[in-house]
């Protein structure tokens, strides 16, 4: 599609808040335009100037985006980045500008960086998309809440959802709607009767109007949904006039399909601590590009999807620095909410993330996500592995909720088919997800009898387990956690007989996985 | 007073809104508790790998504290600062750390010398108030709002208050409370009278609970607090149970009596640039503490004073980073605001003002911040020097509103001593706050003739008169800008016959004030 056949964005006012329509513009904005009048002396702005700041120059080392992260050496091949305390003919980017006060849109160099990588990379279906630099999809996400959501809204949510997501909005007095997900992410069809029952299920009830979904790498499950998915979810959300959050803090990272070691072909058998080819060929940046799902944004012609996009899992959390992709009635009213909290993200951290990427250039931070891509791969392999190789994981059916079910190493018999836990091999991001069937733990038997109901033992089993991993060294993420909170004080009903844990692949080394999941399995084998 | 008799903070928790109170710590925190378990394997937490953050080190060429700052000249003494990627004998800061997630309360290292400094330099008057890092003073008082306001109360605020921080509250549907101020900051007897009367003049309705105030160098009025002001609304607000919120960015930046160079005796005349003894000898720290007036925070023995203190002024406003000083039970519930908002400030801004800071030490600092305070006190002789030649500068009688009475310069005459306007000479801060007579105005008496009220012909003329300020390329604030919201769409009366103009000294060169401050004496000449 050309750009001359782009739609702009639909005007979505409707959807803002009373406390985002109340905002107005500040008069500074008066101040700024005649400040850059030529020969102008201002005697307005309340700047300290540059001279006290009291740092002259920063430099960074910073690696080649080719570096090869699997080692466990430090990078040698290395750039050197410069930010002088003023301009000179090579450095724009100075300390001067990035310890002063900053427009609340972010630097407008890394802004227009960012905007040609979306442009490229995410190919947006409107054409007058904005770019606003934020501190963090945490921030983020409170902006985008507090332009749209009033107290006592409805918020949709994947029926395990983030918990600090979810902490923003639960004490503003909005409520979670729980939506079904399986291996794939969120359920269409879920969502969809969700919506044309509203009025009779919640009658009277404003039906929401607002969707919040990690569409890749889903925290806490993995689950990385599909296009067709993705469609069918904006087709439903076009339809019941629903704004989508696309919170897609692990979009660079989706893996290709794991393979079971007892099922990889001679040629996909390789060296123990990757099956990702490692030989550098010429790196095919649009090749990395199609390897990834479109993002809703993508899809999106109207301008109803806020894209949060975030550079802490691809160059590091604590520059607190990331970006809204969004339409531009929203994206000036989350501005102005913006000029009266943040401000703007830390200078230094702009500018750094934007000496980094300019110099990298697009194919050079594409080039470094594919390679964190592939990195992230290599952990998803070793976790999925070290799991295959305490227990027997035995592939389910076409239309089951996972993609093995794990049950007891067997050492040859063919008895112990009582399942431990289901799980799907993560597709992307940092995490799997395991479904524990409790109707195999003799313990589980115990305190069902000793319990009031169901759910009652299924919680106090989750968390005898939990105790007991933990006294064997081996620390999960209950998943209660991501129990979506549905009312006032009121979380959605657990099911029973079930229980959920996250493990996360991102961080301990592959010698600590083999450790930790060798304790859990001890655990599982005591229980059952 | 030793610790021992130092009491704790009261318990204020009846002052947080419905928001705050409906708060819930974070269940990771159980989490992060067991993580430090020694042998602890964790799959638990969802943090990228260090060796994957693009940066292998950063260094800074920073200043020395005691570097003169008036120097023209790039300052040659310099150290310098490094944060390598991983922990080293000598480092303990790292990048690894810096780059990750962090916890919402700010680098511990960084807070703790901040708790010494606070200790040293503000002497609070409760024994357990609590340091707790920020991403500036804005995102600051957003947060101070959102754990205390409900929609619907009045906030005290000075009769002229800086805009960012009313634009926050008035589209909650909140409101201002303007109490007079002068030359010396705000009236307490103007305050208590408000209180006093409240249910009187706002019968039903809540009296207000929240004082926002800059006590030093008053953003836009320049006014610094006197410590018996301070004491006597301190005073006020225990009666009325009033909580305090110091916004105290321009504290270091107080400054010794202006005189004019008619009146300086012979050893006060020294070079142009300067009145501020240059030549260097031993820093007495603890004489220049002495030489400010203290805080709000050390008269508070309740801990109803929420001190914001920022690191924009001092250390530059890119590094989006400063530290509440308050009572435990405000700093928790600020600390849970800030998990699910902002998480944490920057790591690279809080890694970077450490090192500088621990590197200076507290003397260090204190040396730092008296040579700002030097630079800043030039620049404002600077500017009232340049006032004092383009105007005749009558000394007010002492109950005036200001300091002088600014006449066209007479050439030798008596006759004209019809007013331009009155000012103060700031003891503090970034600004001058001009108070124009607009009586002497020929336009402005055409503009009464024309206009259907006082209040109409005064705001027009103060536009006019801007407008055509800036068509001579001078550019001030209007004051009009800080004028309180009281009402939805509904702003404080202002006096006719009067207009307010903010001047800054803290940028532009001294030569550019001079060619400012002449073109504005022509307009205002013509105008006469």
């Amino acid at each position: 599609m050309t750009s001359a056949t782009i739609p702009k964005a639909h005007d979505l006012s409707r959807h803002l808040n009373q406390l985002s329509r109340s905002r107005v513009a500040s008069p500074l904005k008066d101040i700024i335009k005649y400040m850059k009048e030529p020969g102008m002396i201002s005697l307005a702005g309340g700047l300290p100037h540059p001279s006290f700041f009291p740092f002259g120059e920063m430099r960074a080392k910073a690696y080649t985006p080719d570096v090869d992260l699997r080692s466990s050496e430090e990078p040698s091949s290395t750039i050197e980045l410069t930010i002088p305390k003023s301009a000179t003919p090579s450095h724009k980017n100075t300390l001067s500008t990035a310890l002063q006060y900053g427009s609340s849109y972010g630097s407008t160099s890394l802004s227009s960086f960012i905007r040609e990588f979306t442009s490229r990379v995410m190919v947006p279906a409107y054409s007058d998309f904005e770019i606003l630099l934020h501190s963090g999809n945490t921030d983020a996400w409170n902006k985008v809440v507090n332009i749209l959501c009033e107290s006592g809204d409805y918020v949709l949510v994947e029926e395990h959802t983030y918990p600090s997501a979810q902490a923003l909005w639960a004490p503003m007095g909005c409520r979670g709607v729980p939506i079904s997900i399986d291996k794939d992410g969120m359920v269409p069809e879920a969502l969809e009767l969700v919506l044309k029952n509203w009025d009779r299920t919640h009658s009277g009830v404003k039906r929401p109007h607002l969707l919040y979904i990690v569409p890749v790498g889903h925290n806490p499950s993995g689950a990385t949904l599909t296009l067709e998915r993705k469609k069918a979810i904006y087709r439903i959300c076009v339809e019941y006039d629903i704004i989508i959050c696309e919170d897609d803090a692990y979009y660079f990272l989706q893996f290709p399909p794991y393979v079971l070691p007892s099922q990889r072909k001679p040629q996909n058998v390789e060296t123990e601590s990757s099956d990702v080819p490692n030989q550098k060929s010429a790196f095919d940046g649009q090749a990395y590009i199609e390897s990834l799902v479109p993002t809703f944004l993508s899809l999106d012609v109207q301008g109803r999807v806020i894209r949060l996009d975030t550079f802490s899992k691809t160059l590091g959390p604590g520059n607190r620095l990331g970006y809204f992709v969004c339409n531009p009635i929203f994206a000036e009213r989350i501005l102005r909410a913006t000029e009266v909290t943040t401000q703007a993200p830390s200078g230094l951290s702009q500018a750094f993330v934007e000496e980094l990427l300019v110099s990298w250039g697009i194919e050079g931070y594409l080039t470094w996500l594919a390679g964190l891509r592939d990195c992230y791969t290599t952990r998803r392999n070793w976790m999925c592995d070290i799991i295959a190789e305490n227990f027997d994981l035995i592939p389910s059916p076409e239309n089951f909720v996972d993609d093995v079910v794990a049950v007891r190493k067997d050492h040859g018999s063919t008895k112990n088919t009582v399942p431990f836990f289901s799980f799907s091999f993560p597709k992307g991001g940092m995490f799997a997800w395991i479904k524990i069937y409790l109707s195999g733990s003799t313990t589980y038997q115990v305190m069902k009898e000793t319990s009031l109901s169901h759910e009652i033992a299924t919680a106090k089993w989750a968390e005898a387990f939990w105790m007991d991993l933990i006294k064997e060294k081996v620390l999960l993420t209950p998943g209660s956690y991501y129990t979506p909170i549905i009312g006032l004080n009121e979380r959605m009903p657990q099911e029973p007989d079930v229980a959920f844990f996250r493990l996360a692949f991102s961080f301990e080394t592959r010698e600590e996985m083999k450790i930790g999941i060798a304790r859990m399995t001890s655990v599982f084998e005591r229980w059952w």
